[in-house]
């Protein structure tokens, strides 16, 4: 202890520390820099610093084209990777493709589409070599959802088809203008608690509207939420056909079992990929075999052969259904862009590349633009097929492109063959896609960390299986923005005490061992201090020193000082800068010394714009650290600390 | 600097601070403080604490009608005070009351209305002893205007008046519903900057306005902003009546003289206070002598004589516009109550006394009810009658009761007199009334501290005097929100330094003097981290070590360490849990080492709960301070710090 005093003293006796301004910066530079870490916080123009002009302009074609990146140093037996890979992705691809075309309400023939154009696109915009392109379920979910609740695709199937494209167009737009302006953190907002209860939600969702399916229903209703979902079914139970019944509750059993092989054993990836495209063959033949279509089990039909038809034409760029195009282009666009984004950055990271994120919206949007022009509806990198692509041993995006020869080969030849393919079993595919989106451990893990974080996630699932799939969205993201709004409003304050024996302070509620400093109260704000928070603050901070009065009025010597740490005060504004005012003037009234210990650079400068009579700027009151203020401040009354150690 | 050596040596040798988990609470305990600082943070039952029934019965009265408190000691010494601070401003609050409500479209006896009942209402449950009461230009502008977008006031006057009526009941509830819910913070999203914007450009609409009366125009716009008002005072310009004109000159030159007098000698406040009344006064005289009605001076005309007559049944609840109203009611309702509660604060300071301003938002939300059924529209406490009020001496809220009685007297018998006041001179008053509200030094003040305030600044300014009042106001709130989610989204990370010959580590963009310790990257975290920044710290982060490791290059030796300083990191979600863990991993696989230092309280307990294998619990990658952590990482290669003192 007596080693102790020695250090402090001679602390105090020599090293107290000038608290002093940043250096000086123009506004100009501020902006400048404030916009770079805003829109460029990966710095993306690094690798172009002291080229040659030729080398620049090389650099420029691969970051716009990332095929020009890899494709010099392609290899064969690369080719052979990506070739398994590719046909293994294929053959989920082409089920799930028109098992999510149905799930929009899209004509099955649009999924197909919808797996040839993007994926070649991806191919030489793409930076991910893992991410498989094409529909997923979220996004055609939605996009049926929204379009539904204004046309109906039954009535009028035209205007739904060209109100789809022309959604895909502006989420398109959306996506490659977000990446192109630098406003990818819009998707930060999806936070990770409202994704895992949206998609749960979603899933549940979408296992009911097979339903149909499954159960050969024929008259379904068109709403989505559970309770007239539910009623739709039991009141058609006259209805319900015991063949697909049957046959669908055979090839669900068959297809969650290799799922679960699949997801066991990563080496059996290629049971759980194989098996979509085993159930539609097996089950087309079977109906061919046992004539189905006539035993009340209801089939695809007939698809009309060859490639993608242009649909450039069916784009509504005006008219009464512009807003509604706009506004599922941009929801579509966002969960797409998160799913793709997402996707990418997991298998990026257990790889070890770099994808960016910015660049990927732009290669996804351009892919959606493109798409919306050749009969494709909105796409982005699936998470089911990635993993089975990364599984399958992809090297780039050739397997990709391997993939869309396959279902182009597919379009031109072999649409007959999917005529009689059960819709029961398309169904069975989509149940067992989606269930894989409901992460129980990933709600449990939330729930354990945060209960926040968890009410917004039963928001987002709540709102999604009840109200509305946007609306759930909608809510949840709501609810997030709102919490961060509420810390900023109601800020923490704590009371720092000194650790015995060090010139360390710490939170007294924290720190058991952390002793007050008689006369002393300090203070420390763990918050930017603003507009929102300023009220508060004032009140709360004369309430730490009424409370900090009546019980000190046993004690002796009474309150004498008060400081403030701002060390956690990350930026303030023109109204934070007078509650350092009013504060000081209160306390001066009160006879109470008023100190401020460590304000960053941004703070410094604006108290110092800001406090003409630079009162608050005196150097005996502003301090670097507290232990400093401490020592400065305790000296007229002898050194104090030892007392309480 | 060798004594310092010797500190440090011995510091490290002993002295490593263990970080702690804080004390267990349960999640009741922490949703009960939670809440406590959210709707409770002045505490309003501190002072029921340990007292006897009856008395906390007594305590109750007062606190729900602090006349009860004051009342008791009332002496008379104060009532000489009161009564002449009540009729100085009674003399304001009479012209300023017929004025305002001719700003609002209403029929101008419904202003005196409002000087009678409310004052009565507010003298009895509000606790502020300088508030003048009664309506004000800015909550009489903005009912006027949102009001009149949807019915024509001399079209259908009496829908109008129960619309007003009406929004003055939703404006009450909405005001007394904050108070009781404690929800008063939602005002505090006005903030200074948008607040002083806002009410210049209010005022130089409420100006424009009145070019109607001061020029004496007949047929003139209903429109608000500055274009269509300008272009129809030039339009009508056969109209303009010249014996108007000079009248109001004169009149605007006398009220602006006696207003300036005012501001430079606050002791002769009763020259400005006093003006008005003068000028109603002398107008009227004239225009009764010359006639003034034949001459193309407008009057007010015949008022009825008679006390507020009921308004109960004049209310909408229901029909096509209770939309209108409730919006009206919300909107006017958060500016007055900004206007009273601010008013309120700032006397209380200047007192030294307290105004508890949910307390306060219920006094003013029930006046506002009980005045919507007594032929009153929205009232709040008037700056410029307030500070009239407080200059005059008043002692208590008996100087609002004086104020009332004088009306009361007012619209008994003195109504006849004002028939003959011409509409130019209240033109002229309220001119000289809302240039006060234009407060070019703040503005100046902002400019210099915060242009991006300066910028919400211009937004509410330019939004008020081109687009609309509301959209003014709602455009530069939005832009205030946005400006703290962008200071969440992109968060600060700083570099930290050594202060040579001290244990303290500061940002070496601040502290020139600060340098960096060889093999360490030393990071601060300047706000929450949560879902909206996560990704970019990762992106952020890894372009530090990214920067360190280039400029490394040439030195030895390399990067080892990275340190991250969570002290500024006051909250955290479960996104935010997974920077640490992808962090960690990363930098495991670069042959790194990841410190964490002085996590807070709530941080480390969810850290604890995530991190289940403890990988980022462990004592050696866990410190209290940064100086610690240099100190033991160092020790296994010599310490460090001296080679760069």
């Amino acid at each position: 202890m007596e080693e102790n005093r020695v250090i402090d003293i001679t602390r105090s006796s020599f090293e107290v520390h000038k608290v002093v301004s940043p250096p000086h910066r123009s506004t100009l530079l501020k902006l400048k820099n404030r916009l770079k870490e805003t829109f460029f916080p990966d710095d993306p123009l690094r690798q172009f610093k002291g080229q040659t002009i030729k080398k620049k302009l090389i650099l420029g074609a691969q970051y716009f084209f990332p095929i020009l990146e890899w494709c010099p140093n392609y290899r064969f037996h690369m080719f052979k990777s990506d070739i398994i890979s590719g046909l293994t992705i294929a053959s989920l691809a082409i089920p799930q493709g028109i098992s999510y075309a149905k799930l929009a309400n899209l004509p099955p023939i649009i999924g197909l589409y919808s797996s040839f154009v993007p994926p070649l696109v991806y191919a030489v915009l793409g930076s991910s070599r893992d991410l498989a392109v094409g529909p997923v379920s979220i996004a055609s979910l939605v996009l049926g959802s929204m379009l539904s609740e204004v046309v109906s695709p039954t009535k009028d199937p035209l205007l739904f088809l060209q109100l789809a494209f022309s959604s895909t167009f502006f989420a398109g737009l959306f996506q490659a203008s977000l990446g192109f302006l630098r406003l990818g953190f819009i998707i930060d907002f999806l936070s990770k608690a409202t994704l895992i209860g949206f998609m749960a939600g979603a899933a549940i969702i979408v296992s009911l509207q097979q339903l149909k399916g499954l159960l050969g229903i024929i008259n379904f209703t068109k709403q989505m939420a559970i309770i007239p979902v539910l009623s739709s079914v039991f009141h058609t139970i006259n209805e319900w056909s015991w063949q697909t019944i049957l046959m669908g509750f055979c090839f669900l059993v068959f297809l969650l079992l290799t799922r679960h092989i699949g997801m066991r054993k990563p080496k059996l990836f290629w049971v759980s990929a194989g098996a979509p495209l085993l159930s539609v063959t097996i089950s087309t033949l079977i109906v061919i075999a046992i004539k189905g279509q006539n035993h009340g089990i209801s089939i695809i039909g007939k698809l009309q052969e060859g490639l993608n038809p242009p649909s450039w034409n069916m784009l509504h760029f005006s008219g009464s259904y512009l807003g509604l195009v706009i506004k599922t282009g941009i929801v579509t666009g966002i969960l797409s862009l998160t799913e793709g984004i997402a996707v990418g950055r997991t298998f990026a990271a257990l790889k070890n590349y770099q994808v960016d994120g910015n660049k990927e919206m732009i290669a996804i949007g351009l892919m959606n633009i493109v798409g919306s022009s050749t009969s494709c509806y909105v796409t982005t990198g699936s998470f089911s097929r990635s993993a089975v692509n990364h599984n399958a041993g992809s090297k780039t995006a050739v397997s990709n492109i391997v993939m869309a020869v396959t279902v182009m080969v597919t379009l031109l030849f072999l649409m007959p063959l999917f005529q009689y393919t059960p819709n029961v079993v398309l169904g069975a595919i989509i149940v067992t896609a989606v269930i894989g989106l409901i992460d129980i451990p990933a709600a449990f893990q939330i729930w354990k960390i945060d209960k926040f974080d968890f009410l917004v996630l039963l928001c987002a699932f709540f709102g999604v299986i009840f109200v509305s799939v946007q609306d759930g969205l909608a809510i949840a993201i709501g609810i997030s923005i709102l919490k961060v709004l509420m810390q900023i409003t109601r800020p923490k304050t704590v009371m720092l005490g000194n650790i015995p024996g060090t010139g360390i302070y710490r939170d007294v509620d924290h720190y058991k061992e952390a002793l007050g400093v008689a006369g002393f109260l300090i203070l420390s704000v763990e918050a930017p201090i603003n507009f929102a928070n300023v009220t508060y603050l004032k009140e709360r901070i004369s309430r730490w020193i009424q409370d900090y009065e009546e019980e000190g009025a046993k004690k002796q010597p009474g309150l004498r000082v008060v400081v403030l740490d701002l060390s956690p005060v990350s930026a303030i504004d023109t109204s934070g800068i007078s509650l350092f005012k009013d504060l000081s003037m209160a306390l001066e009234k009160k006879g109470l010394e008023f100190v401020l210990v460590n304000p960053i650079g941004e703070v410094m400068e604006k108290l110092q714009r800001a406090d003409e009579t630079k009162d608050l700027m005196r150097p005996d009151v502003l301090f670097l650290t507290v232990e400093e203020a401490v020592a400065s401040l305790s000296s007229t009354v002898k050194y104090q600390i030892p007392e309480h150690v």
